[in-house]
């Protein structure tokens, strides 16, 4: 699977963002610490454009337990990027998501990682199964 | 020219944005701060895009004097927005921008304020004229 | 009450900020934006330590309709900042705060502003009166 | 190595850090990507203190090539918080911090994880051996 994290037809969802002038930190090229933003809005898309959570009323909810990015080439404002998304496993609590950000127009990655959530009972704050609505369509993510 | 700030049809040059999960806040609308990001970043794209303005090279750069923002509905990721850029009046080196927030669709702005840049020689840190390059294309802005 | 923004005997309520390498946008300052953060994390702490205000749990909270800014001198990560705030004026159901961010050791404002909060019931999504264990309190800040 | 991440007592250099309103997401903890800005200003303040590297003259600087993170608590503002730096290795042109986020009073993580920087003359865009300034300072902090 490592092989194929910087391609681009190696991912399943794919969201656009614009970039904002202060992505860019001193040295001009965006900030590391966005990459992240980029990760957890196109995974927060999936789940409610997708797979119908809820992020205000439901309330089991996945928390992000490890995250990780490699930066291959800077990306900069005013760059527009897509983000794809895969799902690189399912357990019974947890998934682990791939993710990787291209250039418009350019099939390999500036920068690709991986997001772990682990859903949770806000009401218990306990770990708990991945919702049956959010499972059988993480599924369809799979490489 | 007040009255009209939250009018879509007096504004005249327009970016679209896609938000993301950490621009809410606790909440669960898009922290205050964030609305100036997308008011400096649609300014930055106007300036390099339509003004060939340079943020990496050029010497003379406007710096942000004044910004300020009226905050009429609120909005969320993941909205996608507009947002809304003109010229409220032209000085020798300083100019007030107007601003507006819409939801893609929406006519009436959800926030509009102004920012007012001042033009700055970088090498010797004080202000100076609009570049001509500049100050030509920002006229268009005018309503 | 214009004249003395920036001098920081002028405020009543103190707190020191660290500043981030993200706060420095490519011109190697704080990016505009970022000021504000400091200024509501600052009304965010007083609401929380001197009024007993929850924001997890009070329905009536504070939104903010209104801010602005007055740039005076750039700040930049790594400077370490003191955000000073005062009451400029209190009415029924808003409250418009005097914010101004110091270099610390400085008494002169590198930034001076306002903010100016309504008070709004969570449950029905109006303006209401701002509640007493906060307005009592918010007369302290009065200059 | 792993096993001591989360303790307190091996990490050789601390800094301390105020949170912000805006650090909190919609969830009400600090959102997952903002972790990563206390990290590298952490880097930061050692290399500008310690190191003596300056971000804006120097030509040889470290960029980010990897980055990940392990949530164990959540954190959020108003908490502050400690940041503790150790290095785990130090190659040729590429140094691998740890870090770990501690609330202020506690000995046991509330998150840790890693950075790797390689250095890069930024006049030619190629990596470079660590300056001899910084490597030097960098031993210092191996555990």
């Amino acid at each position: 699977m490592k092989d194929s994290a910087h391609l681009k037809n190696n991912y399943r969802y794919f969201r656009e963002f614009t970039t904002r002038w202060n992505d860019n930190d001193h040295y001009g090229h965006m900030n590391n610490s966005h990459y992240y933003a980029y990760f957890d809005s196109t995974i927060g898309q999936y789940l409610m454009n997708e797979c119908n959570l809820s992020i205000k009323k439901d309330q089991v909810v996945g928390y992000v337990v490890h995250s990780q990015c490699n930066y291959v080439n800077s990306v900069a404002y005013p760059d527009e990027l897509i983000v794809g998304l895969r799902v690189n496993k399912i357990g019974n609590s947890s998934v682990e998501y791939g993710l990787a950000i291209f250039k418009k127009g350019e099939e390999e990655a500036s920068a690709h990682g991986t997001f772990t959530h682990v859903y949770v009972d806000r009401r218990v704050n306990q770990s708990t199964a991945i919702p049956e609505k959010v499972r059988s369509r993480l599924e369809n993510l799979k490489v």
